[in-house]
């Protein structure tokens, strides 16, 4: 096996994602699978030095040859080969709880070490190694579900990942019709929140002065963005999505921009769970954008409230805030928006249910139910409005009954909300939400 | 203290190196150091959430105010506040040993896990804060002399910066006089091997069409190359650095370039002490030229042999290969190269010491006593040629009597080469220097 | 009228089209076209200098809120008020035709140079203002038609889009799916003989590894090809353009690609009709192909041959290549190239009769008839193949029964071949088409 | 002749000046001189369309190596050869004034274009051609001096240059310690005002945050700024070159700068004379600084005074304004400005002189004596405040006694002045100038 003249081409030209694109041969008579694990194992002994890199576009290359058979198997390779050695942690454990001396220290951080975690740093070195490892959780993430026992070879990428993907290695970027197809592609892939259905769809998010993306890049994922955020500029807080994504809005004089809206944020790749970017990129948008636009006044999301039906139809609480079968009936109607004013009561009382809804909190617990509330109260947000017909897409209706909710973010007030919150538990609310908050909780008990 | 309208100001314009180069103000009745210790402690405390980057920013600046002394301090600080806690740690261990459940497994893993790693990764989340970190290790390094105590703390740096620095997150890129005058000024600090004397002298190693030179870049420190090799391109494996460097020297035409000569390579950036790039910057060099100048057939370095000189004359050992004291007296001279020829047998013994002192092991050891011949024999080259009267420089004679070697890199013979020296520790030398040392070896009863 | 602070806004952020897409207000009072003429008039005075930028920029914004027949009465009020004086000038004619003086050249030069080339030359000062006129002129194209005595004021853009788009200025860059999407949209808009249907569609021209796009693009006008070439890498010299643009088709291994072929060559902006850029575009990608992809052997197109299907049904033209009335009932099929085989006399005959109608001259003339071969052949390329049943769309059959040809460029016979058909209107062709055209010469008299 | 291999060579890599610093060989038997006349005939020839690119090339290569003479010898014959033929000119112009028609004018536009310019053009299509072309000038400018003969072919040149270097193809580009060597040292090279006198001088111009330095741009001659100005940002307005460019001057901190002082411009290349970017550039940063710096208030020139020592000298003008024999004698010692403080009225009398001097008029003309006022009152600029003491290096008190004015650019202003500059050849002049300058006019006669 010799370095060859194509030995680093896939830092050249077309070739960016060769590792996880390339289809190579595997030598005659082995099973990718067996060639796999001959590599990880080479990749670790005294000979990686010289050849690193090459084996590591390897261990990528036949990894993507193998079935999901194989790759289950792989797994649980990594886990009983290059995991913590149960006899010799024991051993040096003991050692260390009688004599807790340097030397004992350090031989038990030897052992504590898992090998796999070296593994995966060599696998990182091949030219596009960083996405196929993240493609590679991926993969280990599914199958997590059935194959609980593989949790540890899941830590050692976690603990990797939040190291590599520290928020100090990130770089915002706006995304705009002017940046290549290759992201922008994945902006429609990765939309969950507001389905882009079409590249002219996207240029509407894109392309009018009014709206704007960001996103975080890592440098050795260029084409992905990790997180992305999409902005409307817009004259007052927003109260529908409709009118946001309206293919025939007018668009707004800048100069009449008064307010940032956050309508959609967005993770991108499945394999980076449980690495937080939201909290940054808002916070950094915000940044950017009271410099780039100083005639921006407010910073404000428009989201979604999932869950609020479900939890709104349950143990009759429905009654409670004054809605009766038949209004959820009427509700359940996919025309009862354009027949609202014939029941303006449901109108309050579902705002009055959805204050009450994102201020739940878990069973015993000072822990919000609502997940997005909880991200951005965490963030050191308030809830600033709630809007009745704000979403009146299928989903929007069968999350919220289409009502949706403002956070506003003050630049000022984030480190004193977020402590009152993470301490103390106290939610940050606007003076109107306040007001309505405070009715209900007169006027129920302990809903 | 609020996110301000400056909050991200380290990010934009002028301000790229702020964290490290602001001086900013302690607040009242505060030492920098007092500063430093609370913003610590609150990086990692439930605040650092909200505001993480912006207490970051702080530590950096603070950090900068303070004087030797109280830095000197603040790493016993780290030491002693931010490690492993002892008592715990004996009782998980203890705990594990006696039952090495799943449980007891992540109690001793969390207790294990030093809380200043978790620390730098938060300094890292500033601007800027990257480039901080590794002149914070510059500093320990120096401490770490006098204070052998606060090895653990180097020990986290290190374990990260490994894990950060790992070659796939480095970019391989040409320095040319096309480059940015902040990165050149760099190489005139960095150059270590044959000094760079003006920015003429610059010039003339990157800008005629047979010069070239190629560094590794991370992306945070994109101003400063982390290590970079000087090539000049020949028609023959030269052996001497004076004809390399001369000012007045014709510039060869491309056509007749048959040889890649690696006349300098240097790290630059002590704080990254002990994390190794050459092997991978050589190799990749070689690659990338063979795809850009395939005309060249050779890869080759011009090396010093530092510590040639004082091995030479110690121990009567110039006698045993027929120096003798006048002939050493005659060396020492500084202007011995120009009457040479009157001693010619002095030329032949120098190359044979040469290659005995290139090939000389430790005492009880495998291991080569010349760090450079160590360096490129590991990374699989091999000792092509030795040259007397190559180095005339003061440092030169001072090192070597002027003696330098060409190593040389063939890239199908690195990985062969590399596992003989690794595992059975042979050299590999090409056929005159084998003949030459097979001559002195016969002649001599262990030097 | 002073410099505001968004004096140059047209520079920065979003706006990079401001001059073109802005919809300003007209002063109060004055309809567009009388707010352009004045400011038309006083770009060319004194004031002009102090404030060109911004009167040049109003004049774009005023322009596009004009209508079409204002933009008309622009162009007459162009014609009229900015040409070369007639009387002036017949009076220096006249001096200097008595008086062949330096200083009554000197007059006479002045006289002669427009007005309307120095106007154009500070509308372009505007930031965008290059496309702007590029677009005023693609109006003006239009209105030709109707009004073919504004000829004159077309004759000084012209003269200054040779000078301002001359070669030297254009840089060639490959178009790829990493490209920004505003470029690539354009690709969508420009493809005239191709279709392309959708962004998937595009994506499968430029997204595979043999599949490529290069483009000339000028500093003024980054968004915008002016031309680009599709190109794809094959095996052999392909005949068909279903094979090539088959949505399941497989992947070329680039290592077995010999053959680049050009399948399609567009022109993008019809404002610079009468600039040709084809010659000098194709005549570089195979440079650097040659470069790029040493392994690629020849440089050859797919194209069309528009006018052959009309040339060979009238004049009883059919008849003489043994197709028959029936034969050309059969051929007008919509399904005709499924049952080709029971026809294959057919096919014989649509190769003969193409060959003749490629290289048949227009009456009394040197000037081949097909304008497709006369570029080919005019850049010096030869012949080298007719296909059948190679473009079976209904565009392909439309012009051409669905056959096609395949221009061969070899650079080293390039300027030969160029010769022999610009001097001596000699027709390059390869062995086989020298063949099947001698046999048609044979058999015919003067066709 | 063939379009070999390395065709576009001087398009890649290293080479980018290829046509300007290639050294090629001519064909055998001939001088570069012929060489270089055959190849300028066949570029405008037929063949010239195959491969007009490499002849163009060949026509930079040989150029070079022609001599001063023959060199001289060329220009000569693009004089003779290229020209407007004087006879045929006689004759259409004769008829033209006779039939003034259509077709005349047609015939008569085609006769006046020269075809030097179209030769020109043909040239600048090379890689490199721009430059090699405007380096063409730099020589032919020289030989006009003693050969006035070649004006023409210097206007051809002079015409095309500004139409290709029209504001609307410059970037304005900020230079920086960030920009590239070759780009800074040209800066050292071209910064005529006040020397560059090292690197390090260079850097403390561009790397602390209150120095900038901007300059235009051309597509084509990427390395080479066109011209540029150097900016300190300051407190107040200026009153000294010496503390400006003060090795160890205090960086002010960016919260206090209220003034832009523009303290040096510099054109860059001689062989773009009589092409005009200063009044551009100089608005153009204004507008630029208000957006980036919003905090600055005043933006001002730092200039010198050309001629002002030898105006005052001459015809006992010195006495006029109160400086004696004595105090000439005194202002002539090369450390006068060291004992001023004993002359306090010579310090007086120079700022009247300076006014005076300033606003002077050429004999019987509008047009001001002093061409750096002339520029910037034509830019619609004031003159501000005069300082004494203000430049005391060799060169300023060679100059102006060391006298220096601030020029005020405030562009809400800029039109009126310049108008009334132009039109009614008024002079703006702030409070304090205006009351100076009326104590002058009252006191003399004059002047």
């Amino acid at each position: 096996m010799t370095l060859s003249k194509t030995y680093f081409q896939g830092l050249v030209g077309k070739g960016r994602n060769i590792a996880t694109r390339a289809i190579g041969k595997t030598p005659k008579g082995q099973t990718p699978l067996k060639s796999l694990k001959r590599d990880c194992i080479s990749l670790l002994s005294a000979r990686g030095q010289a050849s690193g890199i090459k084996t590591a576009l390897n261990v990528h290359k036949t990894y993507n040859q193998c079935s999901q058979a194989e790759r289950l198997e792989f797994f649980e390779f990594l886990l009983t080969e290059f995991g913590r050695p149960k006899d010799k942690l024991v051993e040096v454990s003991k050692k260390y709880s009688e004599t807790p001396s340097h030397d004992n220290l350090k031989n038990l951080m030897q052992v504590m070490e898992p090998k796999r975690q070296d593994l995966f740093k060599r696998m990182n070195m091949a030219p596009g190694g960083t996405m196929a490892l993240v493609n590679m959780r991926t993969d280990l993430l599914k199958f997590l579900k059935v194959s609980p026992e593989l949790k540890p070879v899941d830590m050692d990428f976690l603990y990797l990942f939040k190291t590599w993907f520290n928020r100090g290695f990130l770089t915002m970027e706006p995304i705009s019709w002017n940046s290549p197809a290759v992201v922008l592609e994945r902006l429609i892939a990765y939309e969950a929140v507001h389905e882009i259905t079409s590249w002219d769809d996207l240029k509407r998010r894109l392309d009018p002065p009014d709206r704007l993306c960001y996103a975080f890049f890592h440098p050795n994922l260029a084409d992905t963005p990790l997180i992305f955020v999409e902005v409307a500029l817009c004259k007052d807080i927003p109260g529908s999505i409709q009118d946001i994504l309206a293919p025939e809005r007018p668009i707004l004089d800048l100069d009449k921009a008064k307010v940032a809206t956050f309508y959609s944020i967005n993770n991108c790749l499945f394999g980076l769970k449980g690495i937080y970017f939201g909290n940054f990129l808002i916070k950094q948008v915000v940044a950017n954008l009271q410099q780039t636009h100083p005639e921006l006044k407010k910073f404000v999301t428009l989201s979604p409230i999932p869950g609020f039906k479900d939890w709104l139809v349950e143990n009759d609480r429905a009654a409670r805030f004054g809605v009766s079968q038949s209004d959820l009936t009427f509700l359940k109607r996919t025309d009862w928006y354009e027949n609202v004013d014939q029941h303006k009561h449901v109108k309050k009382s579902l705002r009055s249910a959805a204050i009450a809804y994102l201020t739940a909190r878990q069973p015993n617990s000072h822990r919000l139910q609502n997940s997005v509330a909880r991200f951005h109260l965490g963030n050191g947000a308030r809830i600033e409005n709630i809007h009745v017909l704000a979403d009146t897409s299928d989903r929007g209706r069968a999350n919220s009954f289409g009502v949706m909710v403002n956070y506003l973010y003050v630049l000022k007030q984030i480190e004193t909300n977020h402590e009152a919150f993470a301490v103390r538990h106290e939610i940050a609310l606007s003076a109107p939400m306040h007001a309505l908050k405070s009715k209900i909780d007169k006027s129920s008990d302990g809903i």
